[in-house]
């Protein structure tokens, strides 16, 4: 079973998740080259569905089916009906690894990348994505989905075949906390959402644009910490992302398959992750302490770009702060200035 | 001039570095192995010294050098006498990228690392670390002194040299705020230092400690975010690195030794960081905003070794969250029971 713990010199869990039987030795050993995986005997394409734990959810046509969600075959966390939070030896905090881990498979076929596949694939994904979030967002003992995508070996993938994660956990994370504690003071002292509030200057403004459509814009961070690293931000304020509707689903399809398209035909098929950020889940027992109780108005969902091509090291991990060697500026006007006719 | 700037979704700092002349297709590029460095042309080898800029510190013994200081050629950060502090575009806020970013050239030899040195010669390096961080802690501009060491490709090194880095900011990082708050909070309660009573819990127990000597004890944390990650805290409390007396350098030179030999002997020569956190920089000008006003049980100093064995992923960067595969339990026995007598 998986552990959460935390230890007393900063807020941070972790989540302990020994792999069956591994040794010392299998840490240094290195991974195989993705792109040398085949589609024969690829556990995520068409014609291997027996390969992986059974679906909890598909879009499909008939027998055909066009995106899966499976259970994670290496899950971080599980589903277990008892948190098991106490204090250990004094001074740490421990809770069973409770949660769920699943995995999007993308596409049935092994070689196929969100910038090129059509729009309407891309919102059966999304559809996907939604229809699990809802179903996970209701389980009492969750109090933070999140939904994520590894591309690329040095972005934190094994599988080459086209698929995003989704994690269930028992907490809601510290990052997500920090924010919507900004976000809570700015809307008590303004009456307005923070995140509303910097979309608009960055529409006006211009330079650190990227991308925009009716509903959806794409923008460069002030403040980024990675080369090329975007944020794309719902136009109409929402801190739910479950609410979309169908048109609001497609326009989000076609900002995600224009800005990543931008990105390859600029930088080549580079390692990234994108992150969705959403509101904690609804609090399930009102009467219970430690559960987020949210306002509208303390978060805005996003979706975070981030690709990897900078090396984390000594110093980022002991301050936290990052060097970004490419002005978000500069990285905007950039992948504006890539011709999508080329795509 | 490199930039500090941070968005108002979160409490961090980014500096924003440009490198020079560098064109979108030059992040894609991968860098060329380490491995394949020679000393010929290497500029950290003895007979090589004019190919860096002028040393600020040596140990040496007449012309003969053991240590050398130098200013990084790529400094993140710059010597500069006007912080320039503002708010941009009404959100945001930024400041000259002021501070200070050198190169310690552990050894004159290309291909020796620090589990093969001498224990003098590692005294000699801490010898260097002092020295330095002294100097810059005395700057009125800089607020923080992070020294750090990259091991490996993976770990971020770009050099094979045996080297580490100090860099100086104008900001106390928010990590460490993060970490002073949660401390001071303890002492106001306790009257007692956090950091020695944990590690007083930890030498109790036993069942998570690597390697103690007279002055030291080194162990994997409770809540470890990274296989095999352990800690070295000082025996005897103490907030200042740079207080060290030199039975206490001898010490710790013996711990750094004996614990990497341990890493290397069970795992083989893997990636891996290594961060001192010490208190910040003495408060200069005690009328002015901004500083902190350290006490001496606010913190600890400590040094932190990260293996890099693990992927940092989407979950990772969207949560603050860790997956670690490792139980530090069974890191620290794994660790313990290499047996020396075979370095």
């Amino acid at each position: 079973m998986p552990e959460l713990r935390r230890g007393p010199t900063n807020d941070r869990w972790v989540i302990v998740a020994p792999e069956r039987a591994k040794r010392p030795s299998d840490f240094a050993k290195r991974g195989s080259e993705l792109d040398e995986q085949q589609p024969e005997g690829c556990p995520f394409c068409a014609g291997n569905e027996e390969m992986t734990p059974a679906e909890t959810f598909r879009v499909a046509n008939g027998k055909e089916w066009y995106v899966r969600v499976v259970p994670n075959k290496f899950a971080a966390l599980q589903d277990y009906d008892d948190l098991g939070r106490e204090a250990i030896e004094g001074f740490y905090d421990r809770m069973n690894g409770v949660g769920a881990h699943e995995v999007v498979v993308e596409t049935p076929e092994h070689f196929c990348e969100i910038p090129d596949l059509p729009a309407e694939q891309i919102k059966r994904i999304i559809d996907a994505y939604i229809a699990r979030l809802r179903e996970l967002m209701t389980n009492p003992w969750f109090r933070y989905v999140i939904l994520f995508r590894n591309h690329g070996k040095e972005a934190g993938a094994s599988l080459l075949h086209p698929h995003s994660q989704i994690i269930a956990t028992p907490v809601v994370p510290q990052e997500v906390r920090n924010s919507l504690n900004i976000a809570r003071a700015y809307y008590e002292s303004k009456e307005r959402c923070l995140f509303c509030d910097v979309m608009l200057a960055e529409i006006r403004g211009g330079h650190r644009v990227v991308e925009e459509n009716d509903g959806y814009v794409a923008w460069a961070p002030y403040a980024s910490r990675f080369p090329f690293e975007f944020v794309i931000y719902p136009k109409a304020h929402s801190h739910d992302f479950t609410t979309l509707d169908d048109d609001q689903r497609l326009d989000l399809a076609w900002i995600l398959k224009r800005s990543l398209q931008r990105l390859t035909l600029l930088l080549g098929d580079i390692p990234y992750n994108f992150v969705l950020k959403t509101t904690p889940n609804p609090v399930p027992r009102p009467g219970k302490p430690g559960y987020w109780k949210t306002l509208p108005y303390d978060y805005h969902w996003r979706i975070a770009v981030l690709p990897r091509l900078t090396r984390v090291a000594g110093f980022e991990w002991g301050t936290g702060f990052y060097i970004n060697p490419m002005p978000p500026e500069d990285a905007a006007r950039h992948l504006r200035e890539v011709d999508l006719a080329d795509a």
